[in-house]
């Protein structure tokens, strides 16, 4: 693997979570890997779990870390090719990511999508010029339009969790007060779309997902239908595609509670967090037995040092 | 122990400082002890002795760090029950102290108190949260109401550099600006009762601390009277406790300088810091040989490795 | 080596740059030398390059690091001896330079120069409070008057590339939209005073550098001139040393083009980064294999290492 920037960049992604699974036995005892290879850390946005579980995994393997935040202690970045700096930019991109390509091993980088131009979110800038300027391998801990190390973290959990060999997922939009991204749904409906298993999105309308991404996975508008004797139901807000970055429908019927879950007694919750209580996921279900956030949540620390340490490996 | 909250969690206090001094002759032979255990970090204040010492720490007994920095960093907090979240926090403290307690081993947290309401600040909120959710042990690096971490180090203090086998220990009042919260004051009151020390506390009128706290401990309003012939002067600023969170007097009369210092000359003059110069202790005080401040603030790193030791010690 | 404050306190400047090329062929087999070792890193204002390598240096040291950040996580810094702190600062330099000496081994730090006041600049204020204060050996990662890690970098990158015994090496000024300090260009033109190569100074009128420091180098205001044939050309912009902080010229006809560079087909261009394209120097340079400015941010490396490294055997 060079780089980790959607699921495409795994080969073989049953086998993927199977190493996952083997790095959760015994995750401390690879120490030797990384000796002496530094991670460089960028995060342009606000992250609790993608931080956490990225350092933790760099300790297991040995890494040193070099965090680098563009945002209060390095130099503003530019972007644009050509243009003349003399605005509030201190630094080009290309001068950035090529200093940090000599100093780091493996660059990991989260840069959300602004939600004000899907051609510019589309484009992915910083992780392009990354890939482009850095030379070195690129991990994608969350960009504009894919977040797959949550969606690996997904499958390992799926996986870990089934009780049948093709269980019925669910992907529900919930609401939320704030326009969210599409990482998270794109990421996991791409993973989804690798396994054998019986898959449903329902959304209010309005709310269709990128069709190259979505292809052709059923989409219902009916929720309870949706969710009727399903085996995990995966909650997540994301905001208009189609007028795109759109918060259209707050409607609270959405709300994925304890009573509507009553129709798939046997099924898992899973949410990526953060989560908006009540809004998006009602205290009843997260307090339940039926919630595996916290769980999913841990799981993020053996995808990332499954792409980490399989990203070390190519590289010797 | 489990938690480290206030010194009523060390069960022998003086058996403690025994440990510290110990820990002061070798603090860093002990990086077995730690190994492959993570120490989160978590400030919701500034910091300087308290961020250095516990790092410090965490180093002698090899433990790997990872700072969690709700302020700007990670997502904001929401801590009320049951509330629907469709404001400006992000994610509740039920889920990110669970999340934290999966990848950390230890938590140790700084929350200063708001001086805004006494029952609130009295909660101790983010505290009681993490120990209800991360299912870990915490730290108390300063709450609302106790500092036990300076409380050890101001005890391993007095005991390195007393003289005699009960010396006289006076916790004086100081003017200052701002609203300063009651921690330290609270903490150096209980860690000094457990001890067989002369202990009087001088402030001016308004200013009594907490009753439940203070107990039968002597209380004038006379610092001349209270400084006199003492072995160890505890200078401190703290707001009102009754009138909560006001500053009634910022009386310059009550300034410690080396002219009032002169009524106990053999008297070591100790501040937790950091320490507004000419207002709480004047420089003459602390440029001459009765300031230990920095000696003291170097004691944190003994105090922070023995409770962190001690901890992860009863976890195995 | 006490503190590495400037290229003075390098006693033979020649065998310093034999040392760093040593390092770079072999930078990740000393994490003995600085074992147990902790490096305080106090940035006061933006930094990647020197954030990185210092980092990166003390890693390949062994060393623990210790990030202190006084503009947004500790204490307000006072530096004025005998005021009242009754204002914003919450703990004065003596203390916190204090305290921190009693953790760190060695202390790095980042100030750059106000440009308000030549005065105060020149104090170097802090750097001086931490020499005096802390006890500890100080690291000069660019002071308001110089950048002596910069210097070291410049010359192992000259001694590398050049193919001449005497290169020919030119510092020009270049414009940029707003005021920057005299450090950069300060420490270069100490550090090439003390080899034997054919030097030159070029800038527009009024941009005149400190005479006590430029001292006889030879200066003139015709760019063209002064980079025709050379081996080396340094490019940096500054800000009016007489008119102090003042920015006079903005004249693009001082930007270092490709057109420019073809009087010195062979020379190698040099900028300590961040640079402004297109301003400061052209796209067509910056792509050119005349720049060798990410190599050069590379040896940042092999300086800091070599100065730690030299620090920490001092100290034994």
């Amino acid at each position: 693997m060079k780089h980790y920037m959607s699921i495409k960049d795994i080969k073989n992604i049953q086998q993927a979570v199977v190493e996952c699974q083997k790095i959760k036995l015994d995750c401390s005892g690879q120490r030797e890997i990384g000796k002496q290879k530094t991670l460089g850390l960028i995060f342009m946005n606000p992250s609790l779990r993608t931080k956490i579980s990225t350092t933790q995994a760099a300790y297991n393997l040995g890494m040193d870390i070099i965090p680098i935040d563009f945002n209060t202690g390095a130099w503003g970045l530019e972007f644009q090719d050509g243009i003349v700096m003399d605005g509030s930019s201190t630094e080009h991109v290309r001068e950035a990511a090529a200093v940090i390509g000599e100093y780091c091993d493996v660059i990991a980088i989260r840069s959300f999508a602004k939600l004000e131009d899907k051609e510019a979110d589309a484009k992915e800038e910083i992780f392009e010029a990354f890939k482009k300027y850095s030379g070195k391998p690129v991990i994608n801990l969350e960009s504009a339009t894919k977040h797959p190390l949550q969606m690996l973290t997904d499958l390992l959990t799926i996986e870990e969790l089934k009780t049948k060999a093709k269980p019925k997922v669910v992907l529900t939009w919930a609401p939320h007060e704030k326009a969210l991204p599409h990482a998270v749904a794109n990421s996991f409906i791409e993973g989804i779309k690798g396994m054998d298993y019986d898959f449903i999105i329902t959304h209010p309308e309005g709310y269709e997902l990128d069709s190259s991404i979505v292809g052709d996975i059923p989409v219902i508008h009916d929720q309870d239908k949706a969710i009727k004797d399903a085996d995990f139901v995966y909650v997540k807000n994301w905001s208009s595609f189609s007028d795109y970055g759109k918060v259209l429908n707050k409607d609270k019927n959405w709300t994925v509670t304890a009573d509507k879950m009553k129709q798939a007694p046997k099924a898992k919750v899973m949410h990526c967090l953060p989560v908006r209580r009540n809004l998006v996921l009602s205290d009843d279900v997260l307090e339940s037995s039926q919630s595996v956030v916290i769980q999913q949540a841990k799981n993020r620390l053996y995808a990332a040092q499954y792409v980490l340490k399989t990203i070390l490996e190519s590289e010797t």
